[in-house]
């Protein structure tokens, strides 16, 4: 395929005729499809449905230490659920709270928290002048929407192949005590799917925070979430390097089984220093007595274990990969070959970063709309919304079928054809 | 049985002498007993294993407007769920959010939100000089908890047996643009068991609070939770009142299905005006994607709707109904015909409230455990803790067995008369 680049004016607008009927014919289809949602499709969640059965009316509720799972009490969660969840991030029980469903919850909190109250006795959030968050973009949008809910002032921090720009992170970190803290995804980052290297983690844990109460928080959504058999990322445990590096309490950790067993009913959790711990402890004791210590024993019921969990993630990569691999491949054909578009092929995640031509990222989203393809809207994995280049966007392939799916991307690569024609005819 | 109070220096010695070798064979008798606990017994929750057959593998796991309840969304619970909670305490599903398991969080949540963003747009309450809530004593420990938590200033507020004293709570409502808000459990209080007559809800509805963002937070945790199959308290529904009159955001209404299916496994609600409804979801949206549906589910095809709640409250009444006489029996027999302590019979809720002389609920309390009997700490039931009178002592009597129960209850007996007669012959 010959790259746009290399095009003369009238091969462009040859092109772009021809895509432009394309396109015409696309409208006509009355399509009505959607790669928008980072959500697991029917078919993965039927994987989970033993899940349901793993507690019943026969079962003896009853904890491994005793506890009537059934009735009220234990704040930071079962035994048996502690260790599941501490072998999952491959940290220890006793630096793990599980919480109830949500794990984006215990962050909005662990943030509310740092506002109201301080963390460990510093001064709360809401009393200073100016707090700060170090934002990896393209990131998470739920993670901005809740630094910009707290009125915290976000840093856009660009992310490499190995992880978040270390130097720019140690500059800020290093320098400025108002940088309370920073969002990381460091597996299978959402949504690029970047796996940060061992020395970006190395880096991370020898930060010398101009703040006493900075915080990296560890979102490790994507823990057990690979695509493939083989070819599976491991990162260092942030936990252990901090200790080793002498900053024990600078991580709060945060995992779910939202999308190892069913989103909303799974469970989440935080894994921190016993410092930490026992300081999150202190106040959730007034938040809350307990979190559903009934379904936490159900997922040690039908998982066991991590080999119980690794051989479930299985079952679901083999219904994720055809799509990712589909897309990969019309991506490099249609769009590769002609030097309009960039992404990483991701090994895990839920998540295709797509790095269009710079001012083409809108466009693509809205001609795409016009066409019945709903894609995420475009600045979404910027802080305010706001993406500097106009360029990302963030393709979510799982929740369609294969056959969507497959029908979406081809309006996709037409659409950025065509905007990307466009944008160069104009240049 | 003569009365303590008529009784001579000399009978008063004569009785001492008898009680303290009573209780000296008590101690000797290394009793465990516990009465201090607002739980369902291990019988009552028996009741409700069926609950955990009601979602299984082969269940159609989709609400009836077509929401896959496995996935994510959903912020403010399936409709059904909605439903069902709108019956159980009276009110409209559309002004219902289903939240998680804990009501006590939810509370804990409004709360949170007014001090970092305020209550429709009112100034955050962490910005204000004094914030101040009214008590009604005695009253709900982790209520008071709360409120202490954030720094709020608590005022009590004597209870009658018709609610809270309403010309106090006129007054400080009415005056002071610093009072923000005030607890009470209307039905079966928490520990008195004082249903809230239809004055009271009434006159609450028709304040005229000097702070725009004052609310009342309406904790209707045991709606339908009756210990005899007639006589049943109905309250006025407190939404409507407040309509009626003029005051129709005034109100946050809070209740869950802990005591009525499993405490850490139930469903929880907030019920408030469309207005106040819609500024909870505008932030509890940054919060978290949605609670657990599957859950509510659950409830819902267990209970199926307000008959199947009743008829499975009538079985827990069933349970706890004796325990509650037992100790009333027993309280009628050995303290009120001595003159030595108070107490409302209630009709339903968790506890019973004995009133004792004052400046003798601690050395009750002491002398229990020295005996092995553990109570609630005296002051409890009081803003930090400090019960002016010492003399309220919450009895908690449906987590152990009747036997049990009837143990501790005649050490309890025999204590609240030795302290009695020390303090008839002090003064």
């Amino acid at each position: 395929m010959k790259s746009y680049m290399e095009m003369t004016k009238e091969e462009l607008l040859q092109e772009k005729a021809a895509l432009e009927a394309e396109y015409c014919k696309i409208k006509s289809q009355g399509l009505a499809l959607d790669m928008s949602r980072g959500k697991p499709s029917a078919e993965q969640l039927d994987l989970s449905m033993g899940l349901l059965d793993a507690v019943d009316s026969k079962t003896v509720a009853v904890s491994e230490n005793g506890t009537d799972v059934r009735n009220y009490g234990v704040l930071d969660g079962i035994p048996e659920a502690k260790r599941l969840i501490a072998e999952m991030i491959n940290v220890k029980p006793e630096n793990v709270i599980v919480y109830g469903n949500s794990s984006l919850n215990i962050m909005y909190d662990q943030i509310a928290r740092a506002e109201l109250f301080g963390i460990c006795g510093n001064t709360p959030w809401s009393k200073l002048e100016t707090v700060k968050f170090l934002c990896p973009v393209p990131g998470y949008d739920r993670h901005f929407a809740i630094t910009e809910e707290f009125g915290i002032e976000m840093i856009n921090i660009p992310m490499t192949e190995e992880g978040p720009d270390m130097d720019l992170v140690e500059q800020y970190v290093n320098s400025d005590p108002a940088v309370k803290g920073i969002w990381c995804v460091p597996k299978y980052s959402n949504p690029q799917g970047v796996v940060y290297s061992d020395e970006t983690v190395r880096r991370f844990a020898a930060l010398k925070p101009a703040a006493t109460d900075f915080r990296i928080f560890w979102d490790n959504a994507y823990a057990v979430h690979h695509i493939y058999e083989s070819d599976q990322a491991e990162i260092l445990n942030i936990l252990d390097e901090c200790e080793k590096a002498g900053n024990p309490d600078m991580v709060f950790e945060f995992c779910s089984t939202s999308k190892v067993s069913f989103p909303g009913a799974g469970i989440a959790a935080i894994a921190s220093s016993g410092a930490n711990i026992s300081d999150i402890k202190k106040r959730l004791g007034m938040q809350t007595i307990g979190h559903d210590k009934i379904n936490q024993l159900r997922h040690v019921a039908y998982f066991k274990n991590m080999d119980g969990i690794k051989a479930h993630m299985m079952k679901q990569a083999a219904v994720i990969r055809p799509k990712f691999e589909m897309l990969d491949e019309m991506l490099t054909a249609e769009i590769a070959s002609r030097g309009i578009g960039n992404w990483m092929k991701p090994k895990g995640g839920y998540f295709i970063s797509f790095e269009a031509m710079d001012g083409c990222a809108k466009a693509i989203v809205d001609k795409c709309k016009e066409a019945g393809v709903v894609l995420t809207g475009a600045g979404s994995p910027f802080p305010y919304k706001k993406d500097p280049k106009d360029s990302v966007l963030r393709i979510a392939p799982t929740y369609p079928s294969l056959e969507e799916l497959t029908e979406a991307a081809k309006v996709f690569v037409t659409v950025v054809r065509l905007v990307s024609v466009e944008k160069l005819l104009k240049s």
